[in-house]
């Protein structure tokens, strides 16, 4: 079976592994699709080289079927479509003994830690996997996975059926967030520079603009009669993204803070002070974000479809990369495994 | 009678001002302590002019008897003890539409938008006055907006007993938000450079350290098992104050910012993303915070007596002033308006 295996910056390779038997409590899987998303273009720039070793199998947006069962576990069933939750938690740390195991200091993160889903067959801890429904393609639940990033960062921001919410951002994981709030009641404005990904939103309904000639801040005051948004997502990773979802709240207006921001920002502290703000960090997703994702997924709440803007095959995987990281052009950027797995 | 104006940047004067009989809906008070804050210090450098007119009457920290009922105003008797919360809200602005009305955005701040407490006879609308507890000494009562502070700030913070909390700053606020936080059951570090102030936090039993000599968030860390603080206050205003309440975080600790930064600060917006912080401002207190605070100075969990570290005659204004910016060597100072006003 093949593999993507991450051997130095910029260096993709694909090998022929041989297929793990899975042990006592794992389940081994027939992969369908693969997402790339911005941490596994990290991997690839090489910034992440402290973390992944070379030859790491990357990837952790999937979907797939199950082609074994290991000793110990029941509830599946050979051919049965799945994802796997990414994430196993030590269960000893700071974070694990206050119930925050999502977050867990020692996680092991499939894809970054240990061998990833880019494989025509996975091998996983069982507990790990989730059921995908029957009628869902295998295509669209490759998605499972950011939707369940969406999923977690609008729980944070508390959303209420009617209130204003802006996500300053466009990329996958901002658009997801967008079409997450509204299925949340909230009405949602999208701001983000890049023409093609306001497309993107436009075409499932989600209204974007361009920050450059738009004052945001302005549009957003004009629409709540002078209050501001009751939430702001911050996907941007920018500076003037920052200030952006800091300036456009309202009173006792929420930040969740999405987007990583390597450098410490200036930001208008005095703001949160005077109107009461709050800024809230959104990482990763509890089992339940997954859950929920499937069903949103399958729900057509998130329309896949339109979000998925290209499907290549493995041979073509440094192309796929290369295409992500120009940005414009592509939204979501998936991998086909189906025929190398059988 | 007389009143303290403020006549210009570092020019108070006492003036003699004819006492004004109560309106409908309102009640004259006869002044017995005033306290100073920051706000009145800034007020006194000149910093405020552009909202603080020449001629303002100061002071907003008040305790005193009533001496007039104006008409319509039921449920109170001459010369029982009270207190005034001093601001109003407008009613109409977004905050108050929200229910936020103690943030309100036209709020009206006896003492800065219009004439404060440190007259010998103040009259205010009686729906701002609280009633005191008849064996609450009225020098201790002077304490109580700055203790309704602290019990909005703690509030904010949502503290469970037995967390660890950190006080970034230990001037009045910060110390009050110390003995607040112990109350409800919090395991409380001050952190705090002058000696003087450590000193004081120390007669009334808090711990606090120099983060001089002493590595704060090491310190925090080995008393936590290497978690953190669940809960941090930021009451230095300094960007090594914030960064300080950053670090010292557990995941998911909350921090609550109660001191003014007037310009922007870099914030280390990573760790918010990797911990999932949250950031919540404070500002002022609703009418139940100040009700509370009457219940703490009342049964002694503020200790009042050991947070007045001067009380001066109305003569002395200027000299009280002075000696509060000074910082070292005075927590709380008071003006006695007793004489004055009988
Ligand atoms: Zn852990
Ligand atoms: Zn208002």
């Amino acid at each position: 079976m093949k593999a993507v295996v991450y051997r130095g910056a910029r260096d993709l390779a694909i090998e022929d592994h041989a297929p793990q038997a899975p042990g006592p409590g794992q389940v081994r899987i027939e992969v369908a699709y693969t997402g790339i998303c911005g941490t596994d273009l990290h991997i690839f720039h090489g910034d992440m080289d402290a973390r992944v070793g070379a030859s790491a199998v990357l990837g952790h947006e999937m979907s797939g079927r199950i082609a074994a069962i290991g000793e110990g576990v029941t509830g599946w069933s050979v051919g049965q479509a799945v994802t796997v939750m990414p994430t196993r938690a030590c269960g000893r740390c700071p974070a694990c003994r206050r119930g925050d195991s999502h977050i867990c200091h020692s996680m092991d993160f499939l894809g970054i830690d240990s061998p990833g889903a880019m494989q025509s067959s996975w091998t996983v801890p069982a507990d790990l996997v989730l059921a995908l429904p029957d009628d869902l393609p295998l295509d669209h639940a490759a998605l499972v996975e950011p939707v369940a990033v969406a999923v977690h960062d609008v729980g944070r921001g508390r959303i209420v059926p009617g209130e204003q919410v802006v996500v300053v951002g466009g990329g996958p994981v901002g658009v997801l967030i967008a079409a997450v709030a509204r299925d949340r009641g909230a009405q949602v404005l999208l701001v983000e520079p890049d023409g093609f990904r306001r497309s993107v939103a436009a075409r499932i309904g989600i209204e974007a603009v361009d920050p450059g000639p738009i004052d945001v801040v302005a549009l957003v005051n004009e629409r709540t009669g002078g209050a501001g948004a009751d939430v702001a997502f911050e996907v941007s990773g920018s500076a003037g993204g920052v200030g952006t979802a800091v300036d456009v709240l309202t009173t006792r207006g929420r930040l969740v803070l999405v987007a990583i921001h390597p450098q410490p920002r200036p930001v208008n502290l005095h703001r949160f002070f005077w109107r009461e703000l709050e800024l809230v960090g959104a990482r990763l997703y509890q089992r339940a974000d997954v859950a929920e994702a499937i069903r949103l997924v399958a729900a057509g709440v998130v329309p896949a479809r339109e979000l998925i803007s290209r499907v290549l095959s493995v041979e073509d995987v440094t192309d796929a990369f290369v295409a992500l990281e120009g940005g414009g052009g592509v939204l979501k950027v998936l991998l086909d495994w189906r025929e190398e797995g059988r």
